[in-house]
């Protein structure tokens, strides 16, 4: 591509693009980085530019960019059938088989997990939608009318609906959209090394949630209390590990209380934690778990809400007398996004990248512990499987070292992202990334860093 | 395909599908319907029955099925780049290209418009979502924090997330879900054949409907409204045209109140109503205008936000003190769901497609009209472009005459929706169809009504 024609893209995307989570300021006047090919890890911008793509999209690309085993069951499905939907009971094959075949992978790598049905969506943010309304309904149907507030966490990231983005705790996606709704309420967020007390342990920080919580339940009473929703790892919030504790605790509350267990595995669903899924790794026994991304790593939209034996049989039991459940979306099991996904778990299996996710997270951690080694701003390296994320600590309020490095990180060849919760850079890459890559991807970020030095010291 | 694995994936379907818009009970009983393959306006069972599909699906194949570019383009751009996120001012071509494609497409078609940017999603639903939060965020930048509310009509469809099924003003769709929530009102219905008084004009049943509206913003203060929310035609409420003189008036009471118009043509888009839009058909000058379904015929899930000038005026205006908007998702803005919309719009565009909605219209009236004629069950035979539907009446109130012809239509292999606001059955062909596929599809209505009609006699 000349430069010619490279100009003339970025004036059309200035002229015409409304970006997600975008400053139109910035597009203006630096516009956009253009993206052209991705291979693998490794991904080019029309400046000719190879970057390794340690951020896996967002969180999504799990078994790498370009797979042609992707390509060609999409393609073969989208000849054959291009489009279906679902309602009044129709059906298609290769969304059958997923719905079967994911029922059977969370059954045998999640212990005591009890789960009867497959509902599919669009997007991670359509998932925790639908999550929010058929907690509602199974309440209406309970006959408990008054029981459907829903607790988050502050640093939570459940997606940017209207509702989802309610549930979502970061207070930058909520300020001039009127955000949350009615009806969410915001627990504390378990991050132990920003918001533990001085001395205080593990356990003793998850004892001190777990009071907060009931503390919580009680004030509002817990007969108005639907659900609690958590991401297994809180990925946009920080890549924020559970605390000792912290989900048997939880569930311990919830049981008593009758109130129901979202598992929001968007990011942690299909290995991205060295296991299967995040509720396999830490103990979680959900009531819905909603899933995208990994689903078919981000080659089409797609996401999966799995639905408890508890709930399912509420809405059996009430169909007869109710009718259709009126709720779906046009594209809900797109038989093409069904094809691209069976493909999807097909390249994880028979490559075997949960247990490359398990083997190399050591690696991606000591990558990064030896590319911050000794650096006064940062604060604290940690991880599960193949997500990670540095924070950086010392900083005045607002302040953003994060976005300063990514910057940086970005003009070294590695893709790393600033995170708007805590300050922090993540490391996701994708699940296919071999040893050498990730060794590699910690060289480019150490001299990010260096070069972000200067910024860093002025900021402080 | 095998009886015997036919009969395996009924059962497997049964166990692990949640369907969207679906009885479970029904599903028990009778099993789900599998489509194996599609091909132009015929649809394939697994039963070997091929069938019309005069509703392209859910009115979104516009240019029918297993269209080969479709396939390769979309095959081409996930080989070369399988994901994009647009986040942070990242960028590929083909959704810079389809971005300014769009607002051109808009602009030539549509007298008047003045839009400026395109925001990409998933679904209908979520661009409706996305609509109610950039009103928000619109009114909050301009100082006008109590300006919030949106009305929309009684029988609409717009989507159903949480937020979007509020909009949604079929009771059907409410119904256990605690819809609507606060801040979405609904005002009448414009259909006159079912809501005019008796020998009241077209004219005179809009001037009712507009002293109505009138009231309605009155009572509740024109400053507490932000948006008015609008499908040029009302497509799952009946396929409802607007009375005589309606937009014009309705944009006068909006203009006058500094009311936002939103256009919701996720249905209407791209050729369904005879022109490119049914803003350009029915003289609508919208602030935001939704659009999916057509806008990839349905091969891949996504959507499309226009944003008018005025409204992209403010943000841009904020933006370098407020920083980035912090709306979007994962997959807003998919190169290879953009691949795709362009290689469909090429198809529409280089076929005519546009052309021949325009041209079959009155076939398709003609058709149905000869199907039903004499029938004393029917009350109503109405349409505009390719988009048609059939009104029963002189049955009590929450009698399905509409869904028992549907079904006898499916068995005499034509595929048309009984739909869930008025007695009503649906015919949206894709804009491929032709002359003779559209003469034998109402013959097969015809036999079909004929078949249905002890059942339509002993439910009157």
């Amino acid at each position: 591509m000349t430069e010619l024609s490279n100009m003339s893209l970025t004036q059309m995307d200035q002229a015409s693009l409304f970006h997600p989570v975008t400053s139109i300021h910035d597009i203006e006047v630096n516009g956009p980085q253009i993206y052209t090919s991705a291979q693998g890890v490794e991904v080019t911008r029309d400046t000719g530019q190879t970057l390794l793509d340690m951020g896996a999209g967002l969180w999504c690309v799990n078994v790498g960019y370009g797979r042609p085993e992707l390509v060609q069951a999409g393609a073969e499905a989208m000849q054959k059938l291009s489009f279906q939907h679902f309602f009044g009971g129709a059906s298609a094959e290769p969304t059958i088989r997923l719905a079967d075949r994911l029922l059977g992978l969370f059954r045998d790598t999640v212990p005591g997990s009890d789960m009867a049905r497959v509902f599919f969506g669009n997007s991670g943010s359509d998932a925790n939608d639908t999550a929010m309304k058929l907690v509602i309904y199974y309440n209406n149907l309970r006959g408990k009318p008054a029981k459907k507030k829903i607790i988050a966490r502050q640093g939570a990231y459940h997606g940017l609906t209207l509702a989802s983005g309610s549930l979502t705790g970061i207070e930058g996606y909520h300020t001039a959209f009127d955000l949350p709704i009615k009806g969410v309420l915001h627990t504390s967020c378990p991050h132990h090394f920003a918001f533990a007390q001085p001395g205080e342990s593990e356990a003793a920080f998850t004892d001190r949630l777990i009071v907060e919580l009931e503390e919580m339940i009680a004030r509002e009473g817990a007969d108005t209390i639907a659900a609690f929703i958590a991401e297994p790892v809180m990925g946009t919030g920080g890549v924020l590990l559970p605390p000792e504790g912290y989900f048997a605790r939880v569930q311990q509350v919830l049981d008593r209380h009758d109130i129901l267990l979202i598992a929001d595995e968007v990011i942690t669903g299909f290995g991205r934690t060295g296991q299967w899924f995040g509720c396999g790794t830490y103990g979680l026994r959900p009531d819905i778990v909603s899933l995208a991304k990994g689903l078919t790593s981000a080659y089409f939209p797609m996401s999966a809400s799995i639905i408890s034996n508890r709930m399912w049989e509420v809405f059996a039991g009430a169909s007869e007398e109710r009718g259709a459940i009126m709720h779906g979306f046009t594209y809900s099991g797109h038989p093409v996004g069904a094809a691209v996904a069976l493909a999807n778990l097909d390249v994880i299996e028979r490559e075997g990248m949960v247990e490359n996710a398990a083997r190399l997270a050591p690696v991606l951690l000591e990558s990064l512990r030896e590319a911050t080694q000794g650096n006064p701003h940062v604060g604290d390296v940690r991880g599960v499987g193949l997500m990670a994320g540095v924070e950086f600590a010392g900083f005045r309020a607002g302040g953003t070292p994060h976005k300063i490095v990514a910057k940086h990180a970005m003009q070294h060849g590695v893709l790393t992202r600033g995170l708007p919760y805590r300050p922090v850079t993540s490391f996701s890459p994708p699940l296919c990334v071999t040893e050498a890559e990730i060794v590699e991807a910690g060289k480019r970020y150490a001299r990010a860093l260096a070069a972000a030095m200067p910024e860093l010291d002025a900021l402080r």
